[in-house]
């Protein structure tokens, strides 16, 4: 491959890349760090487009499969459409809370305050862009182009998210238009075609108030060192637990470490160990492959 | 909702989040533009694992449906796992040669000249933990649960791949450990559990080359304000041609813009417009509806 300008002859060996004048490790990750789902935003803010445009140029950047970059934003920066989006939600927040089992889901009111609202559209046909399998290996390589269409689309809804911050805004990331009704109804107000549905969904305001963060796992739970390290895997049972005692509170209340909880030993019972340090599986044995899998055919 | 230290009626309302001292967009643009995917590292380099745990702090940051973190971070940095895992890529770019449409895959054996690989893993037993459906609306809820599960990923490994460059590293995005055969090899060196895979790979080094950008498409041609712009659909027969006649010049070529090809017009051809400008679509017209539900079916 040939660089603009350079000769392969040249070798260009930077310790850090020419462009960095400092380091920018922390300033990303405070950047990174201050992303919150946040929603209640300040009524009656308005940004510039040129904002917005800054916003949705570093989704531009995002990486993806084949370099198809199979996504759109739609921005809705005007009052009606605005209240019909946020109408769409609202109705789709009713349909979670009547046809889905129960979910801690907020009342999405908040996206009539939002001074704009970034839906990130996938178009599915361009799947064809990545490897197709043939013959045998064919449903191997669909199942994984699931997995490259929708991690690139990931990616630019995060460098979206990261831009907004940077803005001295604030969003939040919504999933909903991905479900069927809902990205019908938001095809009626926004026109985008068939193929095309916003996977991503990201409201953008100034905060009411700045909320701190949501529980994190600890960083030693998740890195595994040349291998997985069995004593930090997640048992079914706490995955469970999760979802039935915790989950409703780990996405909302505003602390990193859920040990800051007041009722932490109520919440987190006999799981407390694996929700605040390295060890989530202290008999450090996986399940038995072959278990394993009859469970994982029978989902 | 409360904020640690913070009562209800104290209102923060700061223009920009209070953290931010300075204006972060640039920077953060910066290292947004800066995230390539680089196949040609320096060899025999090493950096501390301080370095590794910074890059991974990132990932950790994170959104994740229903705050679910359904990832785990396989850091590989000794010799012998290295060349393990590289032999594994090395197969699956063998298959890829063989049991796939043509699709223009590089040769994986810069792996080894990584300073380490981190593999991030998906756990789809976390997709209980999104919104289940019951009833008629079960299918609805469970396809919109890959959007989920995977968009989370994504927006790891992109966290993961900014820092990266953040650190004065550079990285690559390698989907192939999702397929069934390379994730099963994978699984043999690393031994993490059947319910997990990794969707992505992340192999880091030191860049023998920091190349340009790839080519991207035009900001006007994303950007749709409070609807889809029908002159901004890309055709199915602008989709075809990326595949058979750009695709391959597109994910390698060091130039941000196609125009900037000294060979643009045989390769854009009669769509060099649309690979240029923001109108993709002269016509003006989306498909009609019921055939594209058509051919949606028939997919």
């Amino acid at each position: 491959m040939e660089m603009r300008g350079l000769s392969d002859t040249d070798a260009i060996t930077p310790a850090v890349p020419v462009w960095a004048e400092s380091d920018p490790y922390p300033s990303l990750l405070e950047v990174v760090r201050h992303r919150r789902s946040v929603r209640k935003f300040e009524p009656g803010r308005r940004v510039p487009r040129e904002t917005l445009t800054k916003i949705m140029e570093a989704g531009r950047w995002a990486p993806s499969g084949a370099n198809a970059q199979h996504w759109d934003f739609i921005c809705v920066d005007d009052d009606d459409t605005r209240v019909r989006v946020r109408d769409a939600f609202l109705r789709q927040g009713a349909r979670l809370r009547e046809g889905v089992e129960p979910f801690p889901a907020v009342n999405k009111s908040f996206l009539a305050n939002t001074v704009a609202i970034i839906l990130v559209l996938g178009d599915e046909r361009f799947k064809s862009c990545f490897p197709q399998g043939v013959g045998a290996a064919s449903d191997e390589y669909t199942a994984n182009n699931e997995n490259i269409f929708f991690c690139s689309l990931g990616a630019a809804i995060q460098n979206i998210q990261l831009a907004t911050v940077a803005c001295g805004l604030t969003s939040a990331w919504l999933s909903g238009g991905g479900e069927d009704q809902t990205a019908d109804e938001l095809r009626e107000i926004l026109h985008f075609p068939l193929s095309a549905r916003p996977y991503g969904t990201i409201p953008i305001g100034y905060p009411a108030r700045y909320p701190d963060s949501k529980w994190r796992r600890p960083l030693a739970q998740m890195i595994h060192w040349n291998g997985f390290a069995a004593d930090q895997y997640r048992p079914q049972e706490l995955i469970d637990h999760y979802v039935q005692d915790v989950r409703s509170f780990a996405m909302y209340r505003p602390f990193e470490h859920v040990e800051d909880w007041p009722d932490v030993d109520d919440r987190a019972g006999p799981f407390k160990a694996a929700y605040t340090g390295r060890v989530t599986n202290p008999a450090g044995a996986l399940p038995d492959p072959e278990v394993a899998r009859d469970e994982r055919d029978r989902v």
